[in-house]
């Protein structure tokens, strides 16, 4: 199964914001409908925006308004625009040049994530002490769903299940849009991979109270330094699993490493406005007319980043 | 408004789970009644549950299975079994003497809930640089609604906004049963106090982002040592603020200390079961059949703790 694909001259990506009671595939056919999918969060993750750029390029065409459209529909990650400056590179070559080198940036990011897992399982296997198995503790989904096929820091965990050494995947839940919750848990239920829910608040805690071998998530923008936004939530779990003693761990592909951002100061945090917070799939949770105040990224400092997956190397802060 | 009082023979109580959309007063004339009411939480904060645990033993008479059932509620809240014994007490003087000593104990929270507010904003306003006014980070729900009639943490920020230097409350909704979102956004709207609803996973990165000045939770229990039992999401709190130089403030009766509870890894953690966690207000989130573990209390220790304020004084763990 493939989160996002080209088929018969259009994008197909599954309707993410209907998991896990339906799985639906959106078939996007304008720069429009992509633009809209990518804000209402359809089609979400790093990787998997990566691939929606580059393919958004050849429903764009040659119009630089709607390619410019695209990418600014997400300001966080830095994937959506990288992919798609690298399609928009061979825009001059007409658009089958362009459609195969966003089919290159699929396969790549196929193979990439196929590599973080290794690599990402070798370097815990490795550092952790031999037990039964290995206790992961992840924000936010960043399975395949987050990808093409297979995910990173979710990857890594199934890369760890696929060799017996997965004990057990502690998911935050991931408000406000529930993607722990809604996705990360379908996901792991199809692998067969034993996993437990667990509120975004109590992660830090249960890092104290020792239940926790490794902190895996993904990332949104690595800025040269080190420093990594991602969901909001993994600053919380970098500062507990320091607390604990915990390996960090950082699993993104080269393409989320940006050398253009010195540091975390200077990447923009996307804030989704109040409706996320005061509402949860439709239902009213606060008082009518409560503000709110909705960042759904945060940065962590690289002092607090053990390692930096990613499919070429490991990076260590 | 009292949350909790005892009228005409009865013990009358503000359902908190019907809250903000409903104001509804239940009026407990069993045990048993009782004792629903507080495992479902229509009454719930430490302070409440003491008084809660007192007026009960004038319903209990001289049943001890009774009495025990009632101690035994909750199990983290010392305030619980503290109320239930120092009613009990005075069982041998007969139901007048017992009703006596529960309404004082109703009255002594009354007063010391103001006492601390008035301490706690004393400590805050000498303590940090004198600006417009205070931005104060909480966490559950530590206003009236958590005691008789006014609250310990939210208290203070009640008596900041009284004395015009309270600049804003960030309340965490505080997952899963959302205390934060529905029942401290109400009581700070009926206050005329500025605030702001986040999700509990962004407290820490606005406390690294400068939008805070103090932090100031409740507790449930605190151990000897200061080590301090209070609502998932404190520690992860108590984590950012250190790192952002912050001052984390507990604010509690003394009541909730438990000298016979020398540090915090010998409190009892309430799990209360998967189904908070998959659910929320009665929507499904996670797949069906999704585990989930959920320990509605963290323990902060002391060193992470900036300060205790109680009704007598302002201990520095």
């Amino acid at each position: 199964m493939r989160t996002i694909d080209w088929v018969d001259g259009a994008i197909e990506l599954i309707d993410q914001t209907l998991l896990p009671e339906e799985c639906v595939t959106l078939r996007v056919t304008t720069v429009d409908e992509l633009v809209d999918a990518i804000r209402r969060l359809a089609v979400r993750g790093a990787p998997a925006l990566g691939v929606a750029g580059a393919l958004g390029v050849v429903l764009a065409g040659d119009d630089p308004a709607l390619i410019a459209r695209l990418r600014a529909a997400r300001p966080t990650a830095v994937n959506l625009a990288w992919g798609v400056d690298r399609a928009a590179a061979h825009l001059g070559e007409g658009r089958e040049a362009v459609l195969a080198a966003a089919l290159r940036l699929r396969d790549d990011d196929i193979a990439a994530c196929r590599a973080m897992g290794e690599r990402g399982a070798d370097l815990l296997e490795s550092s952790l002490p031999s037990r039964g198995g290995l206790r992961i503790m992840t924000v936010c989904n960043t399975g395949g769903l987050a990808a093409v096929e297979r995910g990173t820091a979710l990857g890594v965990a199934q890369t760890l299940h696929e060799r017996g050494r997965l004990a057990e995947v502690l998911a935050l839940e991931t408000r406000p849009l529930l993607q722990g919750a809604r996705l990360t848990t379908w996901e792991l239920a199809r692998m067969g991979a034993p996993h437990r829910l667990v509120a975004d608040s109590a992660g830090p805690y249960l890092l104290a109270r020792g239940e926790v071998d490794a902190v895996l998530i993904g990332a949104d923008r690595i800025a040269a330094n080190g420093d990594t936004a991602n969901k909001i939530g993994s600053y919380a779990l970098a500062l507990g699993a320091a607390r604990a003693g915990v390996p960090f761990v950082v699993v993104a592909p080269e393409s989320t490493i940006d050398p253009a951002t010195p540091t975390g100061e200077r990447i923009e945090i996307e804030d989704r406005g109040p409706e996320e917070i005061v509402t949860i799939r439709g239902v009213r949770l606060a008082p009518e007319g409560t503000p709110a105040l909705n960042p759904a990224f945060d940065v962590t400092p690289h002092d607090l980043v053990t390692a930096i997956v990613t499919e070429a190397r490991v990076i260590r802060p």
